[in-house]
């Protein structure tokens, strides 16, 4: 197993964040705005972030590495041995929610931990994934997506991405709903089955796959013309992504109850929700075609 | 210690919500919709909601009284004994989103739990209380729900009131957001600190306190001109309601991971939410005042 080098995770990290708000910069024609912060505790962050675009109504792309003196026993239960020592977390966390409700929503992490035995031994694995929440589902995009995600994978190993997918319908999953959040993509966490070089290499790939997976299908759905039934609709379904957000996503929970910085955890939350007692699209129609069509989990490469 | 009677509790609390409810369509001018709902693991609810009232934007008042079997062990884990035992639970819970931002909106909840351990001993406890989230603070308002709260209480105890406010001011808050969900009310849990009948009838003064507290503040309030940037601050303080009640209010958590009835649950979600990056009210207006002046932890009886 090669050396761990965090160094390098960051400096693919931050430039990644570079290149992604670079090209959502362009799509929109609208500056991102930039915040750096620092943790008291060790680390900090870029957050990069966009309200009321021409094209991204809220959107936010986020680098953060916090580092730590004293590994909590909670966060090493599942790794014998790296309790109370020292430790490093990174990642590039991103959520855009499009303005024109045609065009999906789309979350997109990668993130690397670091941390070794009392012996010396490096302990570190990687994480990350994206997936794709359409209001008005497109069975097109839906492939492209999972397609462009099974191509970044395919070098690692052939299995990888049938894992992948299977572990993010599973992660992202409204149970009180019995509901998925969206039709689904990538998720991996805890991953080092293969050397460092070769398990950096593989998220790499999937963070340089997000602008390829995304920003074709913004592009082709960005100018769709719509109406008040539409934004009241996308308003509705953002409610279901607040709702996963801060009841499911360990991301999400962890950062706002271990003192995280509460307003760039929250880029993730949709600008403008709604919700509404029991409502149901009629049969028939496109909003009901989400429920029957996408949101069921399904084999979009399939076909 | 008298007898528990569960069936008196259910005939008090379904009591409670055609009062209330009858109220509330008083004052709206319109009906509340009415759900019957049963569970199939025993029991069942009432739900009472309404959706673009007058003055309601949106609110229910929900009955429920679930029945189990054998009581899970995570469930009894503060009381020995009970583990396993056949239980019920019941209570009305209410949420109210008015339209006008001049009115706050205010929760209430009284409930109820009865078992027995394996001799037969009955346990038992109540729980409730009512807090107040005001968008632009009133004093007045403040000082009257307190008062009408305190004086609820006062024949039980000269201790209660000051227990259960602070009980209030720590069950709800942000920690996330170091900040109160709003000027608070009272709260309290397993509380079987007196017989059960006296316990009965501290939990019933609080159940028939609430329009007491609540409706003059309403009235008062409900015609008060506003425009557009009151109901967009309303908007966005709503997002701390919505961020407490999915990120720490337990008995919403344990409704949605329990299998509970979501849409009823989700009664207390606003109709209309907005989020926004990093947002502060300018020093010296109304909106600025809610922060400083009514938000802080404060003895509203004090002065």
């Amino acid at each position: 197993m090669s050396t761990p080098t965090p160094a390098l995770v960051k400096a693919y990290l931050l430039d990644l964040q570079e290149r992604i708000v670079a090209a959502l910069e362009a799509a929109d024609g609208n500056a991102f705005l930039r915040d750096a912060w620092e943790r008291p505790e060790g680390g900090g962050g870029i957050s990069r972030l966009i309200e009321e675009g021409a094209v991204i109504e809220r959107g936010g792309c986020n680098f953060s590495h916090v580092t730590g003196a004293q590994l909590p026993a909670s966060a090493a239960a599942h790794r014998p041995g790296i309790g109370g020592r020292a430790w490093e977390a990174m990642g590039v966390s991103l959520v855009l929610h499009p303005r024109n409700p045609y065009v999906p929503t789309v979350h997109m992490n990668v993130r690397f931990f670091s941390t070794s035995t009392e012996d010396g031994t490096p302990v570190w694995w990687f994480g990350g994934g994206m997936d794709l929440t359409p209001y008005y589902g497109n069975a097109d995009d839906a492939r492209h997506f999972h397609r462009t995600c099974r191509d970044a994978l395919a070098p690692f190993g052939t299995d990888l991405h049938a894992r992948f997918k299977k572990w993010c319908d599973e992660y992202f999953y409204l149970k009180h709903r019995r509901e998925a959040r969206g039709v689904g993509g990538i998720f991996f966490d805890d991953f080092n089955a293969l050397p460092f070089d070769d398990s950096f290499a593989m998220m790499k790939n999937v963070g340089d796959a997000f602008l390829a997976a995304y920003l074709p299908i913004l592009q082709a759905r960005k100018d769709t013309p719509y109406g008040e039934r539409q934004r009241d609709f996308q308003a509705y379904r953002r409610g279901r992504y607040v709702e996963f957000n801060l009841v499911f996503d360990r991301g999400t929970l962890f950062g706002l109850q271990s003192g995280g910085r509460t307003e760039a955890i929250l880029m993730s939350m949709p600008p403008v929700v709604k919700w509404r007692y029991d409502w149901h699209p009629a049969d028939g129609t496109p909003e009901a075609a989400l429920y029957t069509d996408f949101l069921p989990h399904r084999d979009w490469l399939a076909s």
